[in-house]
C-alpha cells in the first residue's frame, strides 16, 4: 500500500513519521479503560525516573476517542475499550504501527480487571490471610492448600486463555468461514511475572486460566442482568465447571489477545487483577478507593517488570 | 435485589434517584462515539430550543470512563463504544436503568457508521446525482434503477440485522448454551424514519439489511489487517454473496441490539451513515470535515423524528 491510515488510532505512515515516534518501543500494555491507561504512563514515568511533569503527558490518539494513547520512553500504554472486537481493532492497528515504526522484540501485556473464581468451593481456613504470597495453581494443589481462599483483589497471570467452553482457542470469522486459533500465551513471560510477584509484599498472585467471554451478563452466568433465564444453581453449577477446567478468573478479551499476538510472533502475557469473587455475587460493591488500589496492581507488576528488563531492578536486591 | 449498582454507568438504585433523573425519558439514542453522542445531546438541545448553555452539559456517567451519557428533556443519549460486547454491557445496564426509572414507551435508536455496500456491482449512470432522494431497495429493484448508484454518505435505515452468514440471527452464549435470538427491528418504526427523510435535501437514504461483525478487518473482508489471508477476488465474492442477501451496510453492534432491544419490549431502529463505499476499498480515506459532515446525518434524521412526535414539527410544513 502505498499509504496506510490507522483509522481509529488517528495515525498514517503519510502523515506521522512512525519510526521516529515509536521505533524505541520495546513494551506495550493495554487495558480496557482510558483513564487506567493513562495512570498507567504516569506511574511508569514515576518508576522509570523521566524528566518532566507526567500530568502534562499527550494522548498521542487525541484526534480520536476510540482509544487512547501515551508514550513513556520505551513503554506505549494504549486503552482498548471492552471487549473481543474492540480489542481486535485496536490490536490489528498497533501491529501494523510496529510494523512501520520498525519495532523488534516487542513484549505485550494486557492489564485489566476480571471477575475471580478463586475462592469458588474453597473453603476458608483458619489462618486465612490477605498476606500470603502465592504459588501457581498447580502448586497450590500439590501442597494440599487447595482450601487456601485468595481474596478479591488477587492478581491471575493467565497460563492459557480459553472461551466460554473451556477450550483454548479463538474462533475468528473471516468471510463467512470460522478459522480456529491457539491461544497460548508466553510461558517464560508468564513465569518472568510470577517471579516479579514474590518481591511484592501483600500481593497474592496466582497463575492459571483465564476465560474470556462475549457478555459480562449472560454469557458469565450473572443472575442480575436486564435479561436472566437460569437459576443460581445452574450458574454454580457452570462456575465449577469452568474452576475444575482450571478458570481463574473471568474477563472479556484474553483469547483475541492471545490469538493475534501470538500469530503475529509478539511474546504476550495477561495479567488482571479480580474485583470480585464471583461465588460470592454478581454486582461489585467495593468502594471506588478500594477498586482503585485494586487495579494499580497489575500495574505494579508489570512496572517491575520493565525495570528488571531495563536493568533499573534486580530481584537480588530485595 | 435490595440494592442494583449499574456499574459501568456508574448509577445505582441507592445512589441515586433513578425515577426522579430519568423517568421522563421517552427516546434513547446510543452510538459508538462518545464525542459523537455529546454533539448529538447538544444537536438536539438546540433543535428542542431549551434554555441554558448546551456546552455546559454534564456527562451523567462522569464517575466512570466506559461509557457517557446525557439527557436533554425526554431525549437520552449514550455512547457504546465498538462491539457487540461493548454495547451489549451498557444495553443491559440502560435497560435495568429505564427499568427502575419507570420509564414507558421508550424509542430507542443507534445512530452510527458503517461500511456501505450500495454501490457495488452497481453502474454508475449518466444522470448519478448525489441529490437523489431515497426509496428503499425492493423500490429500487421494482423501478428498475438497481443501477442508480449511491454516494459514500447515505444513510440506511436498517430492516433487519444479519450475522455474517447473512442469517437474521444473534447467538447469545448463556452458560455454555447457544441461544438463537430473532434480530428483527420495528417496522413501522423504519417506515416514520424513511418517510422522515424524505423532507430533509440532499439526504440520500436507504432502507435495507445491516452485517454485523465482531471484527473490523478480516471479519468485513479488508485486505488492509495485520492479518490477511484471503484474496481480493474472495473478498469481492464474500461482498457480493451479502449484497445479493440484501446486505447494504456493515457494522458491528446491530444484532445485538435487536435482540436485546426485541426481548425486552423496546421499539427499536438502526441508522448508519456510510464512510466508504467497500468496492472502492477498505480505508477511510475522506477527510476529517466530510467525515464530520456525514456524521451529522444520521443526527439530523433522529432529530426530525423526536420533533415530529414531540409535536415540534410536522410533515406537511414543508
Amino acid at each position: 500500500m502505498d499509504e496506510d491510515i490507522l483509522y481509529h488510532l488517528d495515525l498514517g505512515t503519510k502523515t506521522h513519521n512512525l519510526p521516529a515516534m515509536f521505533g524505541d518501543i520495546k513494551f506495550v500494555c493495554v487495558g480496557g479503560s482510558p483513564n487506567r491507561m493513562k495512570a498507567f504512563a504516569q506511574f511508569m514515568h514515576k518508576e522509570l525516573g523521566l524528566e518532566g511533569d507526567s500530568k502534562d503527558m499527550k494522548d498521542i490518539c487525541a484526534g480520536t476517542d476510540r482509544y487512547c494513547m501515551y508514550k513513556v520512553g520505551p513503554v506505549l500504554s494504549i486503552s482498548h475499550g471492552m471487549g473481543v472486537p474492540s480489542i481486535s481493532i485496536m490490536l490489528h492497528e498497533l501491529i501494523k504501527l510496529l510494523h512501520h515504526a520498525k519495532c523488534c522484540d516487542v513484549t505485550i501485556i494486557r492489564i485489566g480487571t476480571s471477575g475471580g473464581l478463586d475462592m469458588i468451593f474453597l473453603q476458608p481456613p483458619p489462618w486465612k490471610s490477605s498476606n500470603i504470597n502465592m504459588t501457581t495453581h498447580s502448586q497450590l494443589e500439590s501442597n494440599s492448600v487447595l482450601n487456601m481462599g485468595i481474596e478479591p483483589g488477587s492478581v491471575v497471570i493467565t497460563d492459557i486463555a480459553v472461551n466460554s467452553f473451556f477450550k483454548p482457542q479463538f474462533e475468528q470469522v473471516i468471510l463467512d468461514n470460522v478459522v480456529i486459533r491457539s491461544t497460548e500465551l508466553d510461558q517464560d513471560l508468564a513465569d518472568e511475572l510470577l517471579e516479579c510477584s514474590r518481591h511484592i509484599k501483600n500481593f497474592p498472585t496466582l497463575v492459571g486460566h483465564t476465560m474470556c467471554t462475549y457478555d459480562f451478563y449472560e454469557g458469565q452466568g450473572r443472575l442480575d442482568g436486564a435479561l436472566c433465564s437460569f437459576s443460581n444453581e445452574k450458574k454454580l453449577e457452570y462456575l465449577k465447571r469452568a474452576h475444575n477446567a482450571g478458570v481463574r478468573n473471568i474477563e472479556m478479551e484474553s483469547t483475541v489477545f492471545a490469538a493475534m499476538c501470538r500469530l503475529c510472533g509478539l511474546k504476550a502475557a495477561v495479567v488482571c487483577v479480580t474485583l470480585l469473587d464471583r461465588l460470592e455475587g454478581d454486582q461489585i460493591t467495593a468502594s471506588h478507593e478500594v477498586l482503585a488500589e485494586y487495579q494499580q496492581r497489575p500495574q505494579q507488576l508489570i512496572a517491575m517488570l520493565i525495570k528488571k528488563r531495563l536493568g533499573l531492578w534486580y530481584p537480588r536486591e530485595m
